[in-house]
């Protein structure tokens, strides 16, 4: 059975946001994306797939389709497929997130 | 933009497990999944789609593919397409799951 332990994956880096794999299968993909304070994911699109964040710790700045939105632990954000989405961390805590998009565009 | 605040969404039915659906799009749904003490989703299995469990908070026994597990807050399982797959909570605190399904069979 595959599991994991996501608190013990959450790893960061100095110079880019890290995105931790934790499952890939044709049908999704889930990271964890740890971002230090300054850190971000740029706004981009994805034709075909969908995605869903879920903040797990700290607070990310959310745009999605034109608007943006601040949100903490326990708030999660759906980019619909061909939404342009992106997140920073404009805070002074790390953040960490779920991330779950499918179909997984690496298969 | 879609956001949810999890937390909010938490809710628990006396008869049995309550599934409470965050965000469905043809790509994937995701739910919380909320059971009382020894509630359970009974094992079974998708052709076609994938899962993830995330427990949120209290401990599940999971069961994918014939194998069972104990796991508290913090671990991601996952049952792949094919895979017979359930949660039970036999502890004595109450169970919530983020839960993604990909692609929604709703669809």
């Amino acid at each position: 059975m595959p599991t994991i332990n996501v608190t013990d994956q959450i790893a960061f880096r100095a110079d880019k946001l890290n995105k931790v794999s934790l499952f890939e299968v044709p049908q999704f993909f889930v990271d964890v994306y740890c971002l230090e304070p300054g850190q971000e994911q740029k706004p981009h699109a994805h034709a075909d797939a969908a995605k869903v964040y879920y903040v797990l710790e700290g607070e990310g700045v959310f745009l999605v389709d034109g608007e943006e939105r601040k949100l903490g632990a326990g708030n999660a954000v759906l980019s619909e497929a061909g939404d342009p989405h992106g997140v920073r961390n404009d805070s002074t805590e790390r953040l960490t997130l779920l991330v779950m998009m499918a179909p997984n565009p690496n298969h």
